[in-house]
C-alpha cells in the first residue's frame, strides 16, 4: 500500500535506483486532458542530475516513456503508466555499501524492515524514486488547468543553512525561480549561495535548508474536514519527500509566540469576496482552503553522504568505518524545488476530484 | 473518506459538537485484545472540558459507551463502536457566531465547501471529534502492549508562547507531566505557565505553543518507505489536530543549520545491537523506525476563540463586527497533550500491523 | 477494513446481534440531501422480524436514532451516523448454540478466524448487521434523487424452491410486489409461495429462492472498466449478504447456451438514442451501464437455522447433535427483497459520485 | 481507483490494446520471495494467444519483463512492475470499429462514460489487461507457497454450450487439465468439445461456457465477515472479468432448490479436525473458509467478436451495419482457465496477508 499516493487521483510509483527503471502508474486521471511527453519530460529535466554545476554530476537523461493511458495527446481516462529507463548504472561504485550501512540512510532500517534490500545505491529509498511523483504531477497540473485555471503552484530555496532569501510571496515568478541554478526566489542571494554549496562540497560535506512553496488563485473549499485536511495531505506529501524533517504552514512554529489576538485573520468583504486581511492561516482554515494564498515550509536536513570518513556498523553487525565516495548533490534543495511543486500539485489535484464528487 | 483514519487498524470517526453525540468505529482491531471501558474513559477524562482551573469550564462529563465488537473484557475481531452522548448544549450561547464568521476558525470553509454547516458551535470543526480519536487510541493502546509489550508513547507541554521547558525525553515520566495541570514535563516552568495562561484568559485572549512527544522503545522496522513513511503519517496524524500548524522530528527546521558531517548519526554496536550514537534522526530513516528514540514537536497556533471584538463578515456577506462569549480554552495545549499521544498510538499500532502482515 | 462498503459513499456498519446495538457510518455523502429519520424507519420496516406471518416472529421495533450528520433534515457533509438499539435479547435461547456449531452457520468459522465469537445469537454474522445497509441505502437513494431523479431500483421473490414467478422487468411495479406478504411479482404465484413456506416452517424445516432485481431508467456510463465493473461491484454486494451463493446479470448462466450470433444485442437509434433491441447483456458492457434496464438474479441458500436433529460438534471439539429451537425464518427472500435493494442502490449511488468526480 | 485490486498485496494493471504496452504494479509483496521471470512466463504462456489450433491464431510473444522490485531471484519488498511490450499491432485492422460500435462490446460505453475512446481494437477492454493479472498472480502464488505450501488452486472447462464435463473436484489434476487444448477436466469430452469450438468457428460464430475452480487445502479462517467475504471477493474478481455474466459458489443456483434440512452440512470431527461430512457451502461459511474445498463456478458468455453482418450504430449515432473481422476466439474459455486461476490466486494471497496481519 505504501507506494499509492492519492483518493481519487492516485498514483502508484515503482522502482529502485537500480534497476530495470522507475516511473508511475496514474489512476483515476479524468478523460480528454491534454498531455504531452515533452511535458513531463520538461518537469523531469528541472529535477534531473547533472543539470548545473552545483548539482551531482551523474549523468542520467531520465527520458520518459509513456506506455498506456494517452492517445494522440489526449488522456483516455485509463491508467498513465510512465517509465523512466536507468542508465548510468556503475554497481562497482556502491560495493563497500553493500555491507556498510551509511549512516543517516535508510539502508540499516531497510534490512530491519524486510531483511534484505537493494544490493546497490539507494535501491527503493533512492531520491530516484521521486521521478515517479514528477512524472504524474506534469499530467496533474493539466487536470488542474484544465478544470481550473489559474492555480499557480511555485516553490523556491528559502535559505540554505543560515543565509535566508528574501522573497514576498505574493509576487514572486518562476521566471526568477528558474533564472538562477539554486532555485532561490531572492536574486540578491544567489551568489552567496551558490559559494556554500560550492565550499561545502569541495570539504567533502554537505548543508541543507528550508523550500518555501505557495498555491496561489486556490478556489475556497478544498481540503476534507478532520484526516484529510489540506494541510495534513500536504504534511504527509512533504514528509514522505526523503531528508525532510519538518513542515510548517501560515505562521508555523513562529505563530506559537503570538497571542490569539495577534494571529487571528480578520475577515472583510473585498471586491465581493470574503477575504481576509492578513493571512497567518495560511490559506487554510479547518482543513480547508479559504481562498487566500496557501503557503508553507519543509525543512530538508543535510545530504546523509558525505566524503568523509564515518564510523558504522557492517551488515554482519561489526564496528567499522566507511569512507565516503560516489557522485552526490552536496545541497539537495535546487533538485528538491521541482519536487516540492510535484507533491503540492498532486495533493491540490486529488482534493480537487474530491470536491468534484461530492459537490 | 475524510473521516478514516488507518490501513489495517482503522478508525471512523463521527459526529458533531452539537447533536445527538460524537463516536469512533474501530474496525481492523485484532480479537482476544483485552479492553474495558474504564480504560477507554481514563484516556477520555485526561482531553476532558472542566478537568482543571486552567481549561474551559464547560461541563461535559463524555461518558463513553461501547456498543459493539466487546465481549466479558476482550475484543471480537468485529468493529468496536464507541459513543459518547453530548449532554451540555447551549445552543443559545452560539446564535451570533450562526450568522458571523469567527475569525480563523472553520466556519466561512465549511460554508464555502459544503453550502452548509452546523447551525451552533463549531460543528463537526469543533475539538469534540476528538474525542473518537481519544477513545480509539485507548483500545490501539492495549493492541501495542498485546503484541509488543514496553513501548512507551509519551507528550508534553513543550512550551508556551516563549516560556520553554526543559525536558529530557530519554527520562522524562508520565507521574511528572501528569503531576501537573498544563503538562508540561518541567516542574520548574510549571507555575510560570499556569501564571501566563491565566493572565492572557484574565484579559479575553490566547496563546499557543509546541508540544513535544515521544516513542521509547520502538521496535526498528516499523513504517513504509515512500509515500507512509512513518514520519510522513505522524505529520499527518499531527497536521490533522485542530489549531496545529506544523510539525517536525528529530532535527527538525534546526537541523537545516547543520552540516552533514555534523547531522549525520553514526551507528555502533552497543549491547549486541545496531545504535546510533547520536539521534538527530528522531528515529527514523528513509521512513522507518531505527530502534532508537521517535520524538517530534508540533506547533499549535493560540485559540482562535478570544473574547475581544473582531472584524468579520456575515454568512450573507455583509461586514461586521463579532463579540466574542463563550466558554473556551484560553490555550489548548494542557488537553492537547493526550489527544497527540492518541495520534501517535493510532499510527503505531496501524504501521505494527502492518508490518505483521508482511513480515 | 471488512466492514466498509463503497469508494466515495462510503458506509462502515457495526454492531452484533446481541450488545449495544447495530448500525452504520456514512462517510462520503453530499451535503445538503434532504433526509429524515422516517424514511430510514419505512426501510427498516420492511426489512424488520415481525412484520408478517410468514416471517420470524421476533419481536424488535428497529427504532433508527440519527447520531449525526443530519441537521433540520438535510444532510451537512459530515458522517452520518444511525443507531439501532438491541432490545429483544434472550440470550438464554441460545446457550446451547454457544458450545456447539450450527451447521452451515459461521460458528465454527469465526472461531477457526477469531479464536473467539459471540456467545450468543449469531453475533456480527446475524442478518440484524445488515440494519446498517439498509439505513444507508435510504440516504443513498435520497442522493440518487438528488443528482438523477427517475432511477428504479425495484427487487422481487422471483422464486421459491422450484416455484417460478412469471414478471416483466419492464413494468413491475413496487405497488405489486409490496401487496403481498411473500414480496413476489406475480399475483397469481402469492398464495402457492406463502402455502409453501408455511408447509415448510410448520415442518421445521426452510427453503431458499432466486430473488431477482432491475434497475431502471440508469443513465449510461456508470461503472468502472477492470476491478470495479459495475457487474462486479454487484456481484460482491450480493455475495456479501448472509445465505447467498449465486449471482448472475443479463443472460447470466442460460446464457453460455447460446452462440454469440444468437447472444449480441445490436444497436439501433431509438427516439434519438443509442439503444439495444435485446437485452442479454443485462445493461451493462464492458462493466460500464449501457442505459437499458440492469437486471440481475441472486440465489438464496435455505436459512440453515432448522428446527431439527443435527449433527454437529462442540467447540471443544466432541461430535454431538445439535436440537433446532429459537425464532427464526423458514424463508428469508420476503425480508431480503429489501436487503437486495438496498446494496444495488449503494453500489449505484457510490458509482454516480465515483462517475461526478471525473467526468 | 477502478484499475486496482486488493488490500494488502495490491495490484495496479495498465495498458491498453494497442500501446506501448500492458503490465502490473504489485505492491505490499513480502520481501523474500523467490521469483523468476520464467515462473511469470510460464503462467502468460497458458493464457497466450496463437498457443492452439483452437484460440485466435494472433502472434503475441507477450514476453515478460520484471522491471522492479526483485533482486537476484527474490522480492525487495518493494513494488514489483511487470511490463509485456505490445508486438502485433494491426491498426487497420480495426479501421472499421473505429467508428461502428461492436455490439455487446464496450466500444459505446467507454464512449458514454468518457467521451473517448481507444482508436483501435478493445483499447483498455481487450483481454489483453488480464496479462498484468496473470502475472501478478505468479507471484501471488509463490506468497502462498512461501506461508502455505500445498494450497491447490485448479479450474478447467466445466461446459461448452450443453457440452458438461463430468469432474470430480476432489481429484481432477493440473496434468489431466494442461492436456487437452480446450482445458476441460474430462477426457472423455475433450473431441467433442474441440470438435464443437471448430464447427462453431467455421460458421463466423462463437460459443461460451462455464469454468469450475477449486481450491484445495484452504486453511480455515480465511475471509473477512460483512462486505470482504471470501466468496463476495471472489464474485467480484470473476465478475471483473471480460465477458462473464454469473458465479456461483457450493450448491450455487441449484441449491435453490433443496430444503435446508438437505442442504446444511453436518459437522463431524474426522482425523482430529473439525469436518463436514457434505460440502455444500461449498467451502465457505459466514464468508469464512472452514477447511472444506472451495468449489465456484464461472459463467462466460459467447464471444461478442462473430464474423457476421449485424446491425449497429455509428459514433455519430446512425444506424449502420458491421462486417466483422479480425482474428478472435470463438471461444474464451480454454485460455480463460488460467486466468480464473490467477483471479482466485490474487483473492486467497490478500486475504492470508490480511489474516496475518490480525491473527
Amino acid at each position: 500500500m505504501s507506494s499509492t499516493f492519492g483518493h481519487i487521483f492516485r498514483i502508484h510509483t515503482f522502482g529502485e535506483s537500480h534497476g530495470g527503471g522507475v516511473g508511475v502508474v496514474i489512476d483515476g486521471c479524468p478523460p480528454r486532458i491534454p498531455i504531452s511527453r515533452e511535458q513531463i519530460q520538461h518537469e523531469l529535466d528541472r529535477r534531473r542530475p547533472g543539470q548545473s554545476e552545483i548539482v551531482t554530476p551523474r549523468k542520467e537523461a531520465d527520458e520518459a516513456e509513456i506506455l498506456s493511458g494517452v492517445q494522440d495527446g489526449v488522456t483516455l481516462g485509463c491508467p498513465i503508466a510512465i517509465l523512466v529507463r536507468n542508465t548510468d548504472q556503475r554497481p562497482g561504485a556502491y560495493d563497500e555499501m553493500a555491507v556498510k550501512y551509511r549512516p543517516s540512510h535508510a539502508d540499516y532500517t531497510y534490512d530491519a524492515k524486510y531483511g534484505i534490500r537493494s544490493a546497490s545505491g539507494g535501491g527503493r529509498a533512492s531520491a530516484r524514486e521521486t521521478i515517479g511523483r514528477v512524472a504524474a504531477a506534469a499530467v496533474a497540473r493539466q487536470v488542474l488547468d484544465h478544470f481550473h485555471p489559474g492555480i499557480e503552484i511555485l516553490a523556491w530555496v528559502k535559505s540554505i543553512q543560515e543565509l535566508q532569501a528574501d522573497v514576498d510571496p505574493q509576487t514572486i515568478s518562476p521566471e526568477i525561480i528558474e533564472s538562477n541554478i539554486v532555485r532561490t526566489g531572492d536574486p540578491a542571494m544567489v551568489e552567496t549561495m551558490i559559494e556554500r554549496i560550492k565550499t561545502i562540497r569541495s570539504d567533502g560535506n554537505s548543508v541543507g535548508g528550508i523550500i518555501e512553496c505557495v498555491i496561489r488563485n486556490c478556489p475556497p473549499g478544498l481540503g476534507e474536514p478532520i484526516f484529510d485536511k489540506l494541510e495534513a495531505d500536504l504534511a504527509k506529501a512533504m514528509l514522505s519527500l526523503p531528508a525532510t524533517k519538518g513542515f510548517e504552514i501560515g505562521s508555523g512554529f513562529a505563530g506559537t509566540l503570538l497571542t490569539g489576538r495577534e494571529h487571528n485573520d480578520p475577515f472583510r468583504m473585498i471586491d465581493g469576496k470574503v477575504r481576509t486581511t492578513s493571512n497567518r492561516s495560511g490559506g487554510v482554515q479547518g482543513g480547508i482552503s479559504n481562498g487566500e494564498t496557501i503557503i508553507f515550509r519543509v525543512a530538508f536536513k543535510p545530504t546523509a553522504t558525505i566524503m568523509s570518513n564515518q564510523q558504522t556498523v557492517t551488515s554482519s553487525h561489526e564496528n567499522t568505518e566507511l569512507q565516503g565516495k560516489g557522485r552526490h548533490d552536496a545541497c539537495v534543495l535546487p533538485r528538491a524545488v521541482p519536487i516540492v511543486e510535484a507533491m503540492a500539485t498532486l495533493v491540490l489535484t486529488d482534493h480537487l476530484l474530491r470536491q468534484k464528487a461530492l459537490g
